[in-house]
């Protein structure tokens, strides 16, 4: 199957967010060419126009929970632990793994219209999630879920080897909840994994005050500090949302090269406080964005979290210039790849994976073209999302879902799942 | 022109913002029915099936710059002064009142996509922006936008007179740019005019720390307390951003009925600081929100706005429950409305205007159906703006523009405009 994009602006992502004009052609999963327009002949499947409309990477996910889609806007108006542990874990008990595909298949549906070509997704039911993935096109990270007893590792290095050998649009990194919620022998057998695969680690860390300040009640130290001197930062990772991070947890976090994924919607509407990103940037810290669980946001859409991610560095710097547009753009598409290990679909290159999304400037809120990738960030929205090609498919256009799966099934089996629970 | 929309949800927005299903009616410019479904053999010229999705009131956007879609991502990444005086004025000197036709038209047709129907504009050339809303039947109340010399009050005058007897769609109300840029004389002026008109008064108010302290230096007293010893409030009116009040401005708010107009993607971007929404609605000050000009937000877009609104206020008072979405959904659409006179489009019911809008709930991010009002403030986007009706007549639907008037030439000319002055 080959793609033919001409007419088109491009914006690479493979060093900055400049932007030139030309055209992309795909084969099969890849990009084979990015480049001025050739006058060549050449038989393609499909020839796109693309009317000056601008083609860039997908944006990455790099932290969710998609099969929550099922508590949107119904635990919604509580602080953080109130809402986990009396809202939405009693709630999560009665899901089952037929449930958590049609509610992960909705979130896809939901990434699909905000140019997310893969997401991170830490929830329960690995199987249903991957196959969720797997059966709509979509490329899906699993990050390992894991929480409690020790014993629960067996299961993480289960999944580890399965997912990683299931389909070439899903992998799988080992990952647990987060420390207030694994015992510390569990905490143990993950190092010992996490070195004996040499793979990295990835888990929730320093989200709230409450979080650090018991950590440091229980163990002495921040989250940060514990995960280091367990051992299971030797091969990096990252954590997620990453609000209270002191400076020693910043040095870890640079020393380790490890990635802070940012939630900026999640601690908003749960009032957990602003990350410190400016900080982290000055230190040289990875950065990537996620949206977390659509429980928490409520919205899966990239270009909200971009505007609250510059938006509330402002606010928490009183500079209106922190946080420039160009590096927030590059979080959500290249550092969100590289955070969760999809080195080939980082940005626009042949040979790179096709995960690709067109942007429809020719839109109100586009105009004029002063700066594109200004705009994208500061006024781009769902609207602006043309297209979403994943893995040399392409999953939507022009408002359609062409994933082969019904939408008005999906929201039909939603609903049902979400009055059976409530 | 009858319309019948039938299979909907309505969330007419007059006390609550609770949902019923049934059909509302249209003929010409108003609402004659909203009720159940109705078995009777009645003529229309359109019958809309809306697949139970949900009609409600238009937003309302109670402050906004239109004009200033020139500077979109042009002059970003500056704080409010350094980008007013040295980015911002230099610039609209070199602005026509056929530029600002333009410019206003490319704003409306964005408030369209984001289902505005109505707006709160204050800049200059009062005849372009006028004219360029009732060309293209958008509902526009111009705000005064007077500064300097007392000698300038005789405009305010002038257009207060000719744009309340203009046209069905356009409106005007007092108003002047701010305390800091209007000489003393001209606002006693302003005050005189007020009492003589009986007419409420509008200007930016306590936008930053900055314009506060400044004022204190040169009167002795924040610029509410000025603008009430002046005798300028006996009619009411209201303040733009209002992030800056202290408790004797908000009792002058609440004595004297003002509406504090709330902007705080402008705020954000600006790093102004997070308005006191919450101890505003506390002491029951009037609320309704705006996005403020596209060069300082950067987008016009309501979904975005109300998501702040709350969002900040959760974070500033460090509480998830701070703020609830309906209470947002109320100043978005209601309290906009009476906010700049609008009383005829406040709410959905039979004699009033017919400016609606119909949101998809049939995309991912309003399902499932947990509690829609929730859904719109917490994840809605413009891509859930399926039509959006101005005094009867649709202008958008389906993502296409019905105004008569061709957007690719908005465009053109927009950019024209702004490479021109750049």
């Amino acid at each position: 199957m080959k793609i033919r994009f001409y007419n088109t602006k491009i914006l690479t992502a493979e060093t900055d967010c400049s932007i030139t004009e030309g055209e992309l052609c795909t084969c099969d999963d890849s990009i084979y060419y990015v480049g001025k327009e050739r006058n060549i002949k050449e038989k393609y499947d499909r020839e796109i126009n693309c009317h000056g409309n601008l083609l860039m990477p997908g944006f990455k996910n790099a932290h969710t929970h998609s099969g929550m889609t099922f508590l949107r806007s119904y635990a919604d108006d509580l602080p953080l632990h109130d809402w986990l542990f009396n809202c939405v874990f009693p709630r999560e008990d009665k899901l089952t793994p037929d449930d958590i595909y049609v509610l992960t298949q909705l979130a896809v549906l939901e990434y699909l219209t905000s140019g997310i070509t893969s997401c991170f997704d830490m929830y329960f039911f690995a199987d249903s999630i991957a196959a969720a993935a797997k059966d709509i096109g979509f490329r899906m990270v699993l990050c390992g879920s894991v929480s409690g007893q020790a014993s629960n590792v067996t299961r993480l290095q289960d999944e580890y080897s399965k997912f990683n050998n299931y389909d070439e649009l899903i992998s799988y990194q080992l990952g647990f909840h987060a420390e207030y919620t694994a015992d510390i022998e569990l905490m143990k057998e993950i190092a010992k994994l996490s070195q004996s695969l040499k793979a990295p680690v990835y888990t929730h860390n320093s989200e709230t005050e409450k979080e650090v300040k018991e950590c440091i009640e229980r163990y002495g130290r921040t989250p940060t500090a514990l995960f280091e001197d367990l051992g299971m930062l030797e091969y990096g990772g990252g954590g997620f949302h990453c609000v209270y991070l002191n400076d020693n947890d910043m040095d870890i976090f640079k020393r380790r090269n490890l990635w802070a994924v940012t939630n900026p919607g999640s601690n908003t509407k749960l009032a957990s406080g602003i990350a410190p990103i400016c900080t982290m940037q000055e230190k040289g810290i990875n950065l990537a964005i996620g949206t977390d669980g659509p429980a928490s946001n409520n919205c899966l859409d990239m270009f909200r979290e971009m505007f609250l991610v510059t938006g509330l560095q402002k606010l928490l710097n009183k500079d209106a210039a922190a946080c420039g547009a160009d590096s927030v753009l590059k979080m959500a598409v290249s550092g969100g790849a590289l955070a969760v290990g999809l080195k080939e679909c980082d940005c626009l290159k042949e040979g790179k994976k096709a995960d690709i999304v067109m942007i429809d400037l020719n839109r109100p809120n586009m105009q004029p073209l002063n700066n594109i990738s200004k705009n994208i960030v500061y006024s781009g929205s769902k609207e602006n999302v043309k297209m979403t090609m994943i893995n040399g498919k392409i999953l939507y256009e022009n408002g359609e879902f062409l994933t082969g799966i019904k939408p008005d099934e999906i929201y039909y089996k939603a609903n049902k799942i979400a009055e059976r629970i409530r």
